[in-house]
């Protein structure tokens, strides 16, 4: 029998998406099951680097517009100085061997990690599927609350 | 045996509010017993929107004029603009059919979720007991403490 | 047998910490085990007050000069108002007779509450075992899912 974990990622900072791939990369090496469901600001870690053409109208366009399009976009929640204070912490980790956030995620699903969009915020948000990585589920919050009850570790990130 | 849920809502931000809501709601309604502890923050969430009479000393007065009196003041923890972003956000949840804080409070009591006031927090910000909503319980750490020892899902947000 | 609970304190804001401290400090009275994993910006609640000299490259030296330095500096996560807020707040705590930071630290550790700072947050932040507090672990994320896997409540703050 193997133990479940769930991670709900709701930040959108750097410094706190590493934090939930690093717990769900190490209970995922520990034969842990793990899901992560990625919701409000924490989404925009799932948005590929590139603009994808989906129809959206204009506030969904603006939206998607103000938001970093990807996981190499989020900035730290402290320290950021305009985004200073990211490429600084990018820099140190990248000397120190520390995995950068697309590569957690890469080793995430590796391991099969299963990572879902939140639908609902998907929806307010005006993000579309195609505007996903690759390996994304879909799902809603009873899908949610279905896996943590089966887990032993429920985090709120 | 219906299985427990418990949700400390530290935050006064109204995207984290609203996803701890979302959470007790979905829950409330599969069946399960939701606690919401609010404290800190997120005790601005039970404030009545309009001013009630009371007697509080400078300090008292102080914060109470400078924290969001209610539900329906809370700003987004980003982008909010000086209200601005808030604003913006609500107009596309409405568009899109979600609903709004106050309402999901009130279907969460519908539903038997249990709200408690955290009476530490009531005092150091000085939030008394008549300027909450309608239907709060109010208890410390200890009570949290209890309920969270029969719960299967744990969250801090 | 004792139940477990586990606290990541991830944030470096004074209201976040105190929050896990009054829970870990509320749970150890109550006989339950309870260990505290410092990371990131909660590593800085463990830093020593005073300057210790240590052998640091100029980004940890840089890194070490920002943050705050000891849990006595940790400043508040809203209405910090360049300190202002913090001053208020702390005050207004200890008129209200709410333990401070400092001690709710040591009556956790005089209640056997573990800390353990994570080694790859050090690593990052550069900061070293000479300048935390007495009484700390040192760890890694295994070792925190080890602990988790046996708690009944695991929090992220």
């Amino acid at each position: 029998m193997t133990d479940k974990k769930t991670i709900i990622v709701f930040s959108g900072d750097m410094d706190k998406v590493m934090a939930s791939l690093i717990i769900a990369n190490g209970a995922a090496a520990m034969g842990n099951e793990v899901t992560m469901f990625f919701t409000f600001w924490g989404l925009n870690t799932l948005r590929k680097a590139k603009k994808i053409k989906v129809k959206k109208d204009f506030m969904e366009r603006l939206f998607g517009w103000m938001m970093p399009r990807g996981a190499e976009k989020l900035g730290l929640s402290k320290m950021n100085f305009g985004g200073m204070g990211t490429a600084m912490m990018k820099n140190i980790m990248k000397k120190k061997n520390v995995s950068s956030l697309p590569e957690l995620i890469e080793s995430a699903q590796m391991m099969g990690v299963r990572m879902i969009a939140c639908t609902m915020s998907m929806d307010v948000m005006g993000i579309k599927e195609e505007e996903l990585i690759e390996g994304i589920e879909l799902a809603g919050v009873a899908s949610y609350l279905g896996e943590a009850d089966e887990a032993n570790v429920n985090l709120f990130i």
